[in-house]
């Protein structure tokens, strides 16, 4: 095999019929293959010299074949661009459109909290952070990796973490996942394993989030929920609780300081365990965020936390600080297999160790800020008996509503095909605590242009 | 807040204390953060200018407090890199070498089967597909996406494996996994909600996807290996099977033509399943490869590739082509969260229209062809007891050794360094063919630079 045709051209999978001879089982077999749809329109063909070496025959008589089926119209061959298969042959079976899971419709204004600005990504710097990750990488990066993540990341989210958010880890206690749920079911499993029956949520929460546990075999009882906001003092049975110390979801306020401590407390004295879900924990915009509570009991909390919305969720990384004895629990229950892309986790080390990731996240809290200030604005001017509530920070707010219009308004707002989450969709079916009528409006979600239409829309359903 | 500070510098997280005044309450609180070990040697910290904004208090005070903390020596300050943390200061106590996973030091020789030539990565043209897919990627793609995949990737490998493969499919039945495993704990999960209780697999294979089936609750019987191979024809109460029809792994054998009909017969006949691991099929070195055995029935095989034998492992990427009913199980199954990065996703799908995808697969079986030659010849010269078997395809050989010997290969292979498989460490426990002597080769794992050396150091310890 002479290099030139083995690494040009294209694979092309055929088996000839064995009557007729050869250029008789190789038109056969290439008039099926495009017949039966194997082969859509368009497709490029490999050329004949290349396509005779691979199946050891004569060039001719591909060449004889291509020109007999261009006679017949299933090919076509043109100078340049060589013989591809003729437009108008049919589709194959397998791709009318059986799917049931169809992506639905973007709505016209998107404000469904959870999402950051993706037309805010930092492509080009992402870029730059790819090509330095695979210019450096060495080979070996490429194979089946430690199951905890790349020690380059690792060690790059340890000394993050430290300094922006106070936690207290270093690159062998932590591991990478492919964001928040995959790493809530490791820990669903890991619970479970230790004999855990219970994870006590907060009354306000993302139901995906309490399902995953309940696939792990684990009861979710609500916590109270008060003036104060989720109260974690008396979690009853669970062996361990899952908070938003930092920005309630979707509340949007921090966890009192007593509570916290408390919280801490009942860890420890009891040997549960707080799962600190840290989702937009950068994104405070009055002043310093609250730290994370790990940094109060490293050895009972577990620091959860994304790049979801400090990036973008399409980039599937997310990250634990995990006590030391969890963490290698944690890795067993997660698998040898690493689910997380190799180049994937280079880049965000990268991103982390350049500065990139701080610059995007202070730039990202200005976009945010301005429009979260935008949005308080807009509500007290044109709908006062609306008020926007929870502190300055994150990519979300909860609007307060006269009682008795949540469904109205949110009913209005799809009609105007507005994209926005009523309270009651984030209520715990057993939350013990009244019923409140509100907006869950995710001001991160729409791209810059799309802002004022989206504001304005929001503002024409308001009561 | 002005933009020139915001978007500057980074973030540092400190709670200073309440007590004896500003400066003295930051002091206190930066040498806390290093003096625990929270913020490592050589941190960079924020400008003073930066911080003082973030924390809402003068310059002057943040820069009197690092003042304070380089004179103590807890900081260093030097024109043109900053403040950083002084080398010298401890480590904080989650880093101390606590992990069990500690990963294992790389062998001299390694020539463990399962793995390509990582350095043979064609990182320059990888780098280019991220850049096209990065510039035209829509800024919705980068968020919470469809479990199946990206659209651009499952129209594009509906493509590739028709073309090269011979699979019928289209991109609605197929699901994009993070790699071969993630799709056999799928699939096993969806066997298993069935009520399907038992999965046949082949007397030679790899246990941990056995292990993997078995954790979703299904037992995993050896079907009979005979001279003719695997032999699939009577799985029993099996409601599937589970085979490596291209080339079986280890032995690198492709499945009998009759039995290929037999199976699929079977399958037809009872409802059952096949899944067909293609892991290497691109690489054949005497002639076409066989084709996919999902072409004969596509409603009745599941299809699994990866990008691990092809590209790299460490991208995490593999793909099945399913039968429509059992698409839309195995999308539930997968979870809403899609666990395969929306980039890497890009990446592929551009790297396989653009046809870079063909020309890596085509040169690269001209690299794995000439060491299968030089593996055969250097083994028929030096060791003639010793046979090379299978077809010339893969990336992996299986060296038949003299009864009673390989135990003692195995180990005088380890003395030198040399990883390698024995044939007995894939046997299937409760195969009932006889136990054959052999070394299986991954010839296709180290680079250019060490294969010489491997084949050296292979061809000293056998018989």
């Amino acid at each position: 095999m002479a290099r030139s045709w083995a690494t040009l051209g294209v694979d092309l999978h055929l088996e000839p019929s064995g009557s007729g001879g050869l250029r008789r089982g190789l038109t056969d077999a290439l008039r099926d293959a495009v017949r039966t749809g194997r082969l859509a329109p368009g497709t490029r063909l490999p050329s004949s010299r290349s396509l005779a070496a691979d199946l050891g025959i004569a060039r001719n008589t591909v060449a004889e074949a291509y020109a007999d089926l261009v006679a017949e119209g299933w090919l076509t061959a043109r100078q340049g661009s060589g013989t591809r298969v003729a437009t108008g042959t049919p589709t194959p079976p397998g791709t009318a459109p059986t799917a049931p899971h169809r992506t639905p419709a973007r709505p016209r204004h998107d404000l469904i909290p959870g999402t950051p600005d993706l037309a805010a990504f930092p492509r080009t710097e992402w870029l730059k952070a790819t090509r330095r990750a695979l210019a450096t990488a060495p080979f070996h990066a490429l194979g089946y990796g430690d199951p905890r993540g790349r020690p380059e990341l690792r060690t790059a989210l340890a000394g993050y973490l430290a300094r922006a958010r106070g936690v207290r880890t270093g690159p062998d206690t932590i591991v990478v996942t492919a964001g928040f749920s995959h790493a809530l079911t490791i820990l669903g499993k890991v619970l479970r394993a230790r004999g855990v029956r219970t994870v006590a949520v907060e009354s306000y929460g993302l139901d995906v989030h309490w399902a995953l546990l309940r696939g792990a075999g684990l009861a979710t009882p609500a916590l109270p929920y008060d003036g104060l906001g989720t109260d974690p003092r008396e979690p009853g049975e669970a062996g361990a609780v899952l908070l938003t110390p930092a920005h309630q979801f979707p509340m949007g306020t921090p966890l009192h300081p007593d509570r916290r401590a408390a919280v801490v407390a009942w860890a420890r004295r009891t040997g549960g365990l707080v799962l600190e879900d840290d989702y937009d924990g950068e994104f405070r915009y009055d002043r310093q965020p609250v730290g994370a509570l790990q940094g109060l009991a490293p050895d009972r909390v577990v620091y959860l936390g994304t790049a979801s919305k400090s990036l973008a969720p399409g980039l599937r990384l997310g990250w634990m600080a995990l006590p030391p004895d969890l963490a290698a629990e944690a890795v067993s229950a997660k698998g040898q297999a690493d689910t997380v892309g190799v180049l994937e986790q280079l880049t965000l080390a990268e991103f982390l160790t350049s500065g990139a990731y701080d610059r995007h996240v202070r730039s990202s809290r200005l976009r945010y800020r301005r429009r979260r200030d935008a949005l308080t604005a807009a509500v007290t001017t044109r709908a006062p008996e609306v008020r926007v509530t929870g502190i300055a920070a994150g990519l979300h707010a909860v609007l307060r509503l006269p009682p008795g219009t949540e469904e109205s308004v949110v009913q209005a707002a799809a009609w105007q095909n507005l994209a926005l989450h009523g309270l009651s969709a984030h209520r715990h079916p057993q939350a013990v605590t009244d019923p409140l009528d509100a907006l869950v409006v995710g001001y991160g979600t729409p791209p810059d242009s799309a802002w004022a239409a989206a504001l304005e829309a929001l503002c024409r359903v308001l009561p």
